[in-house]
C-alpha cells in the first residue's frame, strides 16, 4: 500500500467542513488534524481531530499539505504567509484586486521556507479563471463574459441584515437570461452591470418594521444594490428556513470569437451547484494532491491554478488517464 | 523585440490551412514553411512558403515546432515518429483506442532525439478530454457524458458517398435534446447509442438512382448507421453547395456528481463551432507555443494536454495572467 497524503485543515466554517466531507471521496488522502482559533472544547463538532491553532507547529512532520479555509478579507492575508513558513498550503484567496500583492507575499515566504503554496483555488477564482484564460488563448480575437448565479452572495446578504428592522435575509445574484442569450448569439454586446445580473432579496422583517423603508433602503444602497435591478420579497421565518437553507451557486464563462475568414466560434463553461462551499472544497482537495506531488518533485514558492497540469490533480497515473479519459 | 517562435506546418488540407490562418492571430509566432507530399507546383495556393516534404531536414535549425496536420488513420502514425526525430511536434492524433500505443512510440523517439512532442491536441481529444478529467477529479462520485454535434462527421459522409447511386452527400451528428436534458437533470441516466445522437444525412443522388434503395442502404449500414435513428434527405446540387459548404461542429461534456450529504453538482463545457478545422487549428497553435517554451526549459519526450499548465499556452507572462484573468 502506498502512503496516503496527510492533510490538515485550518478553519472550520462552511469551507473547512466541506473539505472534511470531500476527504471521504478521496481515499488517497488522510485528514490528520483540524486547526481552529476557538477553544477546542467549544467547537460544536469537537472530536479527536480538533486542535487549537497555537499547536500547529507540532504537526510539522506529520502534515504534507495544509488547506486554509479562512476568508480572504481578514484571515488569509495574515494566516497564509504565517502557515507557508511551516507547511505547503492551498487557499481560496478571492479578493481579485489584491491577488498580485498576496501572490508576491506568499512567493517570498514559501521560497525561503522551501514550501509550495497555491493561492486563489476554487471556482472563481479557479475553474472560471482557467476557462477565461483558455478562451483568450484559443480565440485571441474575441470577448469573454462571466455571469454568476443563481447563487447566494454572502456579502450582499450581510448588507441586508445590517439594515434596521431586518431580522434576517438572504440575497441571490441571478444572471439575466436575455443577456446570456445575447452573449451566446455572438454579437459581442457591451453589457452594463444592470443588464447582466439582477439581485433578488428575501427579507425576514422584525415585527412592526416599516417594509417600505426597508425596501427603499436596500434598493438604494450604493455599491451593493443601486446599480442593479433589485427585487425585494418579504418572507416569514418558516419560509426562510424551508426555502433558503442551502448554499446554491453557479455561473457561466462564455468566450465568443472569430477565426479565419469570419467563422464564429463559441466556448462555454458553466456550473450549477447545490452547495457552493462543498464544491469549492472538492477543488481545494484536488489541488492539495497536486501540491503534494509537485512539492515532492522539489518545487517551491507560490503558484496558481494556471501553473498546474491536470495530471497532478488526479490520483490516477498519467498512462491510466491517457487510456481512459483522453 | 523578442524573437518569434518559428513554426512549420506539415500537410496542407483543411487543418493545415486553418493553422496558417490562426498564425495571423498570434503575432508572437512566424510561419516559416509548409511541407507537402504533393509536387509544390501542383498545390493550388502555391507560394514561397510551400516546400516539398523531402526537404524537411534542411529546416532543422530554422523551425522551433512542427505542427502535423495529417490525419491519424494513415499519416500521423508514420509521420509523427519520423518528424519527432528531427523536430518538436504538435499533432491531433485522434484514434482514441490507439493513443497509448502512439504515445509510447512518440515518447521513445522524442526521448532519444531530445525533442518534445505533444500528441492528440484539439477539442476531442483535447479540450473535451481536459473537461472529462476535471469532472472526474472534482466530482469523484459522479458520471460524465460526452455529446457531439451538431456537426459534420467526415467518416460518415465518406461512407454515404461510397454508396452506388450517390453523387455526393454529407452527414451531421446531432445530439438528442431530450437526452441532454436528462443528463443535466442529474438523474445519471444510462443512455444507449440510439438515445444520445441522431444521424441526419443530406444526399445528392445520381440521375435516375433508386432513392428508396439508397435510403435503405444508409439506414442499414452496420457500425455507421444501424445503431442510430437516421434521417435521410435528398437534395439538389445547388442546395448542397448553398447549405452545406461549412464545417460546423461542437458538443457537450457534462459531469454530474454528488458531494457531502447528497448535494448535486454539475459541470458543463460546450463548444459551438462554425468551423471545426479552424478551431482545432487555433488549439494546435496555442499548444505549439507551450511546446516551444517547455522544450526551451529542457523538457523532452511525449506529452498530452493533461501535462501542460495553461500558463504555457499564453503569450502573456504569468504575472499578467494572474492580474488580468485569475
Amino acid at each position: 500500500m502506498t502512503n496516503k497524503i496527510n492533510i490538515g485543515i485550518v478553519g472550520y466554517g462552511n469551507l473547512g467542513k466541506g473539505v472534511r466531507k470531500a476527504m471521504k471521496q478521496n481515499p488517497d488522502m488522510e485528514l490528520k488534524a483540524i486547526f481552529t482559533r476557538r477553544e477546542v472544547s467549544q467547537v460544536s463538532e469537537n472530536d479527536a481531530l480538533m486542535v487549537h491553532i497555537s499547536k500547529i507547529e507540532d504537526y510539522k512532520d506529520e502534515i504534507d499539505v495544509m488547506i486554509l479555509c479562512g476568508g480572504s478579507a481578514t484571515d488569509l492575508a495574515v494566516q497564509g504567509p504565517q502557515i507557508a513558513e511551516l507547511f505547503n498550503t492551498v487557499d481560496s484567496f478571492d479578493t481579485h484586486a489584491k491577488i498580485p500583492e498576496y501572490f508576491d507575499k506568499m512567493e517570498q515566504v514559501a521560497k525561503s521556507s522551501g514550501n509550495l503554496s497555491i493561492i486563489s483555488v476554487g471556482w472563481d477564482p479557479g475553474l472560471f479563471s482557467l476557462n477565461r484564460l483558455l478562451g483568450n488563448i484559443v480565440l485571441p480575437e474575441g470577448k469573454d463574459y462571466t455571469f454568476w448565479g443563481k447563487g447566494v452572495s454572502q456579502g450582499h446578504s450581510d448588507a441586508i441584515r445590517r439594515i434596521e428592522g431586518v431580522k434576517n435575509g438572504i440575497q441571490y445574484t441571478v444572471p439575466v437570461e436575455e443577456a446570456l442569450e445575447k452573449v451566446r448569439s455572438g454579437i459581442n454586446p457591451e453589457l452594463s452591470t444592470r443588464e447582466k445580473h439582477i439581485r433578488v432579496c428575501y427579507v425576514l422583517p422584525e415585527t412592526n418594521a416599516d417594509l417600505r423603508i426597508i425596501e427603499e433602503t436596500i434598493k438604494n444602497m450604493p455599491n451593493y444594490f443601486l446599480d442593479y435591478d433589485t427585487v425585494v420579497n418579504f418572507i416569514t421565518e418558516d419560509e426562510l428556513k424551508r426555502d433558503h437553507a442551502g448554499m446554491p451557486h453557479g455561473g457561466f464563462v462564455i468566450r465568443t470569437g472569430v477565426t479565419g475568414d469570419g467563422n464564429n466560434q463559441k466556448i462555454e463553461f458553466s456550473l450549477d451547484l447545490d452547495s457552493n462551499p462543498e464544491f469549492t472544497s472538492s477543488i481545494l482537495v484536488a489541488y492539495a494532491r497536486a501540491i503534494y506531488k509537485l512539492s515532492k518533485e522539489g518545487k517551491n514558492g507560490a503558484c496558481t491554478v494556471f501553473d498546474i497540469p491536470y495530471t497532478y490533480l488526479s490520483p490516477k497515473s498519467p498512462s491510466e488517464l491517457r487510456k481512459e479519459l483522453l
